[in-house]
């Protein structure tokens, strides 16, 4: 197995390299849209199955939308036409036929489509054209639906996992009879993101609103949480739309109230998407390869024997097969990697590239001893363990790696994230220490565009809890009530 | 809520109104694409999740692969052009762009793709060329992958759940060492889907291999479930391939064996899909609406209160809540109907509309008595039973309804199965009384043409189980080893 590049020499590098050493993904015939590899779904499902049952607990029920969307109900939603849905895959003809000379396919010019089909960027659009059969009443209310889904999105330069032309994700949308209603859905959903990142994935966030020009388009406010990676660049794991009635109006969804009076529907949308494996990965990975907290692991102990004979061999499977039943039992996943086709110094480094927390290697003396050798994944740390009590080792060791990990990203953040207060200081900082910085600014679009240009930092988010202080922004130098944050971001 | 047309009225008119009145589906804005409603998707989830387990337990893992296929894929296996992906979805351009007079959204000409992408009618040819990358030497085989996903094959006659341009399934893609093991595999299968679908969705099906001329383009050899329908036609229910070395030599993929010799990796895949919905409507449900088997069902236990005040609901919802906290003890998935706004008469209307498999009533007097009315949906029966010893009464009940809908479907079958040997009794029969034909074939694609042509059956399968005996073809009279089965299908 190859050494990865260092992250200190080329951090971007180091990321596509283990992206595909690891066994996650690959890129594709087809430009920008990657194939997720077994190993990499299996993370990624372990993140659906969480997060669908979060959704679940929450009232929420999951329904299925067509792929394709009219190209006319585009243009519906005015804020939606422009501030989005133009990189998009279109559907133009429904029909191949063979050559004249019977060797390949063509496009068969006489299907072309009526009206063009878009590949869905996302389903506000089909979707509220849908609940307008569905709600006639205020007791039809609220709609709480979710989408598991693949989505398109044309992107020029991708990166896997970061940034694809194709990706999946979930979008929940949903439907409420009061404004209050919907703003208290769309706040509940950034938590529950926030609860999944922080606890499954092990990645601190900050919980935040969008600036009025990075909100979703179509959306009053917008929800985020955001992430800092290694490199000091600021990722966004999610976001939780309140769409006020923009959708209900373009879409004539209205609902008759308790005093038989119509009025238009609220909405929320919010998603996650496999842009999370981005975030997984480069929060906790380090140069040896991938590191999985263990509340998403696949695998979350891998166990290899040692051995130079075949009875040495059938010895030591014994002893783990007994292992085996006992990690099963205690709700541990485990891999026992008895391939005789790889020596264990390769199997270490590929488990440890693919990033499971816990090692066991086992040998004709530990089998002796009664011991197992455990190494940990995110220190790097060996010892020797006695078999008996090995099951709660193992179950403390686990939790313990999980909340390492989380600390370890914590505190990351916490060391780069910096209170600025002048504009000197701000572009210094942003050139040599990338990272959070939180400062005043005066709530323009004018002065958030003119410190993107300058640095390429952008406002991440107004965090909801951050504190009302006197400030003066540190561009303009007017008055601001409180700070926000900013970053380069993916 | 409005009755159902009777089926013995019109059936295809019972099922398109069901699946409507039951919540299960909705045709959507775009052509031929379905809605799947929370209630229908939730069914779809249990069949995912049982299904998923199996594969899992028989070795596979989950991946996934990209939505578009570049064009000249679908030219370089020969057979696959010829008998497949002519009805397709074809992107020819990536990107929208607003109107001069902004307004709306049009195709930017200028986006115009260099080589189209078609939208997955089925996957072998995109997996293929991954795999040509995946496998170098025998230690990289099998590779054992199933993928859930969306898939678009553009029909001109929709249905829902039974035929529609998009639908969900899951695809097996795997790769072996030898001709014997893919053989194996494929046929492993088959038998997971039999026993899928008989154990729980409740319908026997005939294991069997298609002929020459209804196999899948590209296979040398597809094995199918048959499933009969309450109108006397079949319904293929899923399908394993056994595909040699075809794709392997369309997409140059080679692996060395034990003795570093190259060889093409042989290939197998299978498949079932929403169809699988249309089959569980169809076999069990009635003039009321849905039959739901009690393994598949979302909930199995609806409890619906009765009461005239207040108080008398508050003192029934308290036995109903000690009730509650025992099914989930027990593993029952249950919902308390406490709605306000409706009247018993309706909620039960609807909850035998959406086929849950047990109701239970609780009024005042069974309060006092401590008994609950157990009405079962397969039968339309009721009974009073007494709160002691109720968990295992539905218990029983749950399983007993499970076996009573399966044994009527399997006799509903046995009855309509009929051994025909005469061409005269084949066409009376096929005309007057819809059914499996049990019948002898000279196993010559002509004759097999000539019979669909003249009766619209087609011979949905070869049995695997079909004993060998000496007969003459029912329409030749030249001789035949064993008999086919003929039906009109779906």
């Amino acid at each position: 197995m190859a050494k990865l590049t260092k992250r200190s020499e080329n951090y971007s590098q180091w990321y596509n390299e283990l992206v595909v050493q690891a066994d996650l993904a690959e890129q594709s015939a087809v430009r920008g849209c990657m194939v997720i590899k077994p190993y990499g779904y299996s993370i990624w499902e372990k993140m659906h199955d969480i997060l669908d049952k979060m959704f679940k607990e929450t009232g929420h029920t999951n329904a299925y939308f067509p792929l394709f969307i009219p190209k006319s109900f585009f243009s519906r939603e005015a804020d939606h036409v422009e501030g989005f849905a133009k990189e998009c895959a279109v559907v133009t003809h429904y029909r191949l036929r063979t050559n004249a000379d019977k060797t390949a396919v063509e496009v068969d010019p006489e299907a072309k489509l009526e009206e063009e089909l878009i590949v869905r960027p996302t389903s506000e659009t089909i979707i509220w054209n849908t609940y307008r059969n569905w709600v006639k009443s205020y007791r039809d209310l609220p709609i709480l639906v979710n989408q598991w889904a693949n989505v398109v999105r044309w992107e020029m330069r991708t990166r896997l996992f970061l940034r694809t032309a194709e990706f999946l994700w979930q979008e929940g949308h949903t439907a409420h009879a009061t404004k209050e209603e919907a703003m208290e859905e769309a706040d509940k959903m950034v938590h529950v993101y926030a609860d999944f990142v922080e606890n499954y994935l092990g990645v601190p966030v900050v919980i935040g609103r969008k600036t009025d020009s990075e909100r979703f388009a179509g959306a009053e406010e917008t929800f985020c949480i955001e992430a800092l990676m290694q490199d000091g660049k600021a990722l966004q794991a999610g976001t939780s739309h309140f769409l006020a009635q923009n959708f209900a109006k373009a879409f004539d969804v209205t609902f008759l109230n308790k005093e038989n009076k119509p009025e238009y529907v609220w909405a929320t949308s919010w998603g996650v998407s496999t842009r999370l494996m981005g975030a997984l990965i480069m929060a906790h990975s380090d140069d040896n390869g991938l590191v999985l907290p263990p509340h998403l692991a696949p695998i979350q102990v891998v166990i290899v024997p040692i051995y130079k004979s075949d009875d040495q061999l059938n010895m030591i499977s014994e002893r783990v097969h007994e292992l085996c039943a006992k990690l099963k039992a205690a709700g541990i996943s485990y891999k026992y990697d008895d391939r005789d086709t790889q020596r264990p110094g390769f199997k270490f480094a590929e488990w440890e590239m693919k990033g499971v927390p816990v090692r066991l290697a086992i040998g004709p003396n530990d089998y002796e001893n009664h011991t197992w050798e455990v190494a940990r994944r995110d220190t790097l740390t060996k010892e020797n363990v006695s078999d008996e009590g090995i099951i709660d080792h193992i179950k403390n060791l686990l939790e313990d790696i999980q909340k390492n990990i989380y600390k370890k990203a914590y505190d990351f953040r916490a060391a780069n994230t910096y209170k600025v207060d002048t504009w000197d200081e701000f572009k210094r900082i942003i050139e040599e220490k990338p990272g959070f910085i939180s400062a005043h600014w005066d709530g323009t679009a004018e002065t958030e565009a003119k410190i993107k240009e300058e640095t390429k930092a952008t406002i991440r988010c107004i965090p909801l809890d951050a504190e009302e202080e006197e400030g003066v922004c540190v561009y303009s130098g007017k008055p601001s009530k409180r700070r926000v944050l900013f970053a380069k971001a993916y």
